[in-house]
């Protein structure tokens, strides 16, 4: 085990990656909004919006729109998710203070997803690194890093090796990521504890889905090994593609929830992050998996 | 931390602690096809009806019929509930293996639940043991350990000095109960090293609720511990009546999904228990909260 650190800092996925999943079209208001609340409760940075292609994606057809209407809080970093060297222009313009890339640990999953090979991806993220404009952070989420749908496990080694050559083309974050929630506290340990000793000087965050109930259990395990840098969606909004019917990221709200209550500093406001978990459900019209907004933050401030 | 545990024995709550919250009725045979699904499935021992008289849970009214119906695993530890010593004459003529008594960390909760203080949940339990036959195991399920709606913050020395009276009294097992999910893995962690120290030679179960997201983190910290008996209830079957929209405990399944894939070896046979938790489902015509009912087992064997 690593030294379990004081205090973390979280990132808020909501407006990107949980509603990326919704079919339905959510109006630029209702994400200005969700964008604006978040961003005064204390999260240290939130992936805001996407600016891929509105064919492959067209919830976030109005990404530039989305950004020039929030009211930034320059104490938040807005990432936005490029998918490749042609999206970095528009990100830039929209005024991100970080770019985020997709890669994967498997090739299966790479061609599958991003059309492209596992090294391609490396070569990507490295173009953007090199063309980013000074002061920039590229940061890369590694997709399938704790189990792939298509391929299985992943041999830690290979996450490992994927992250140490991240971090040699200049990586500001690596993200690794458990897509369809297949960690477990032991894999998540081994490969946080790999990575970190081949990636020292690199930030690692840990963004875990609850998909098989273990989602805080495996961030406790990374808490456990030293990270700092905690990912969650607040509501536990968005599912997953895999497994339609089963829940995706982990409750923000749930996650800060359980840090409090031991202790971990995270700067956050719990109540005003259960409020933007109910405004979430609000506008995605269902109810959602977060468990706090329900029952009551515990232990109180 | 204690020694994890290279494996564990799993107690399943469904047919009691998970339907006893229903307010429909559910046929008695519904209830045996549930309990002899569940004794099939390895666990070590299983909640399987109350003898509390039927005008407190009506639910039970028919707990010696279901008795005399179900098919007996010999492997299997049938556990009834009983309130005071009125029930176990009832209990030990329906033949249970042990008896499970309640008790409660807080007066608040005691006097409330209960109808009775602390201590007198204590000389009920005293009386049991001495009037049991032999060979019958008296156990004591504690509920909120770690936490009260009442109360709330419950003092950890609180629940060893009565984990200690429980033992010299000769409780052959003691539960202590996260009856609404206020635990955080610190609490857990703490409230067990406590117990464990000062009840050595006294087996000590955890049931954890997933009412605030954190069961399985909760869970995982008792293992790391050194716990070796785990309550839960398939599906997750079994809401918090201080929270209705909240989940209770913590799904049977998922628990042992993260188990297998940490290599804690539960005797349990995860893809029965599976199908029992979608018999659960269809027994009380609703969505329950389990997850990996829905994603898949993961790793598989």
């Amino acid at each position: 085990m690593g030294v379990r650190p004081e205090s973390v800092r979280i990132r808020e996925m909501a407006p990107r990656d949980g509603l990326q999943i919704e079919n339905e079209w959510i109006p630029t208001e209702r994400k200005v909004e969700l964008i604006d609340a978040l961003s005064q409760t204390g999260v240290h940075g939130m992936q805001y919006t996407s600016f891929v292609p509105a064919k492959w994606v067209p919830q976030f057809k109005d990404a530039d729109e989305v950004a020039a209407r929030i009211k930034r809080n320059p104490a938040v970093k807005y990432i936005g998710l490029i998918p490749n060297i042609k999206g970095l222009d528009r990100a830039v313009a929209a005024g991100v203070d970080e770019i985020s890339l997709p890669a994967a640990a498997t090739e299966s999953f790479a061609r599958k997803n991003l059309n492209r090979s596992v090294a391609e991806c490396i070569e990507t993220v490295s173009e953007v690194v090199k063309a980013a404009p000074d002061g920039l952070v590229v940061s890369c989420a590694l997709s399938v890093s704790f189990g792939c749908p298509y391929e299985g496990l992943v041999p830690a080694a290979r996450v490992v090796e994927i992250c140490e050559r991240l971090g040699e083309i200049g990586v500001g974050v690596i993200t690794l990521a458990d897509t369809t929630g297949m960690g477990n506290p032991d894999l998540v340990a081994q490969i946080v504890s790999g990575v970190r000793q081949r990636c020292a000087g690199v930030p690692i965050a840990v963004h875990v889905h609850n998909t098989r109930g273990a989602g805080l259990a495996n961030a406790l395990a990374a808490l456990q090994e030293g990270v700092e840098l905690f990912d969650g969606s607040v509501g536990g909004l968005g599912g997953c593609p895999y497994a339609p019917r089963a829940t995706g990221n982990i409750a923000t709200e749930d996650l800060v929830n359980m840090l409090h209550g031991m202790g971990v500093k995270t700067g956050v406001d719990l109540e005003a992050l259960v409020v933007c978990a109910q405004l979430a459900e609000k506008i995605v019209g269902k109810s959602l998996p977060g468990q706090v907004m329900r029952a009551g933050i515990w232990p109180p401030r």
